[in-house]
């Protein structure tokens, strides 16, 4: 038997979260079900991070252990020939047998996605959260960044959770501003000044980009943070107040939580000997 | 009655493209619904180009009269609450009388997305044309300007298509590789050297863009001109093969035909005096 990590990037627009669920499909059951055909046999896959419904990743670390002898290459090919083309292992390699990605994981890094213009681009309306009207981005980032270091997050956990503790380090929390995005691609110079006629303030926008890293995420955590943060970029309430919502470790002191979509699990770090498989 | 010109954005994964047709839903037929709805009777919408099924656009451009008195802001506004959010009306603005946005166009732009690396983007599995293995982008882009100029195109038609002409001018045509793609985003520099479980190379990849900006264009030109690039990209042809495509004013001379959902149209450039709706 041999245990293997893999790397994988999905969109979780049509999926039910990560976690196998008895009411739609999930991306475990489905990376599950493809193992079973390849191995013959029941497979339990664990992840690094439990994405809800509509909650994308880039990087989501996932393990499991197989019979089969393949080399993670073919391993790779073999499970993405089964997956829809929503799901996609990036990479697979062997890891030692104890290896489990979420109680090993030391630090997670989250993107959300905000876009802040009058219309929201067709191409993302399942990957942002369209937030029309004017956004003080500056006052957002110090927000931010308050939130970085050991806190107790109790304020940021979706009501009805159950952990031992909410305690969390976060040792990055930042806001920035792109043009990043499918249909600001920039044009060949090639092309400037032909005076197309495409309204680029108009369907502009602009995509606002949070990314968090830390040693671990309550449940909703990320998204109840960028709806807090959003109060504070519609001026509804000041920077400061970022501090006291920590304070209160209250879930009704902090702002909404956004929507899924505009999460994405970037990706899971490990201490170096896990990272290796060695 | 008055006459309004609109600038649309479209996901066309899930129309049968522009034009309305009795075997599936088009974008022509669900603007024209929705102006139906809000003007009480039947309305025709003219577009500027006709995508097809799973062609997306950034600045289509069409046009219709109606008699109901609305801004222009109010009309995008209306119209947009009655489309899916797959596509939107960006802009709006009264045209004159005889404006056609098909026949008054004097310049059309397209831009085709290639992903090459060994792993598709879930990303960009309706946006772009996953081509593995390696590919020699200059020659690509050498090949691509010898596109450039007047000429008889005959060669980059859909077989049957019945048109007056087949020559066109291509005034730019260029090859560009670029990483703005939504997993590729920047990453803050605060997270540089996190060793974060992202394998950038393995998920990478590279997004090639052609870009190409003509008098007009013959069905399906776009997709054979890259299928054809894609020929001298895998080195299956040299760069000079393209000439000799042209000159042979034979769809059998060209490459294969890429699939639709890596082509965008992109905008339309019309005469200032009417781009002003003067």
């Amino acid at each position: 038997m041999r245990t293997f990590k893999i790397i994988l990037a999905y969109d979780g627009t049509d999926y039910v979260g990560w976690q196998r669920q008895a009411n739609g499909i999930s991306v475990q059951a489905l990376i599950e079900d493809a193992l079973r055909a390849l191995d013959g046999g029941d497979v339990t896959v664990a992840g690094a991070g439990r994405t809800d419904a509509g909650v994308h990743a880039l990087g989501q670390v996932a393990s499991f252990t197989i019979a089969r002898e393949l080399s993670p290459d073919a391993l790779r090919r073999a499970i993405n020939a089964r997956l829809p083309h929503a799901i996609r292992v990036l990479s697979a390699e062997e890891a030692p047998a104890g290896f489990h990605p979420r109680f090993g994981a030391r630090r997670k890094t989250y993107r959300y996605r905000l876009w802040n213009g009058d219309v929201l681009s067709p191409f993302e309306r399942a990957y942002a959260w369209h937030v029309p009207g004017p956004l003080d981005v500056e006052a957002m980032g110090a927000a931010a960044r308050l939130l970085e270091g050991r806190h107790d997050f109790a304020a940021f956990q979706a009501t009805a959770s159950d952990v031992a503790t909410t305690v969390r380090e976060i040792v990055a929390s930042n806001i920035s501003t792109t043009n990043d995005t499918l249909d600001a691609e920039e044009e060949p110079s090639s092309h400037k000044g032909l005076n197309l006629s495409v309204p680029r303030v108009a369907r502009g926008g602009e995509l606002i980009v949070y990314e968090v890293t830390g040693s671990g995420f309550l449940r909703h955590m990320v998204r109840i943070i960028v709806g807090s943060l959003v109060e504070i970029g519609r001026g509804r309430q000041p920077v400061e107040w970022m501090s006291a919502v920590i304070a209160a470790r209250d879930r009704a002191a902090a702002g909404p939580t956004a929507p899924p979509q505009g999460l994405f699990l970037v990706g899971v770090e490990y201490a170096a000997a896990l990272a290796d498989g060695s």
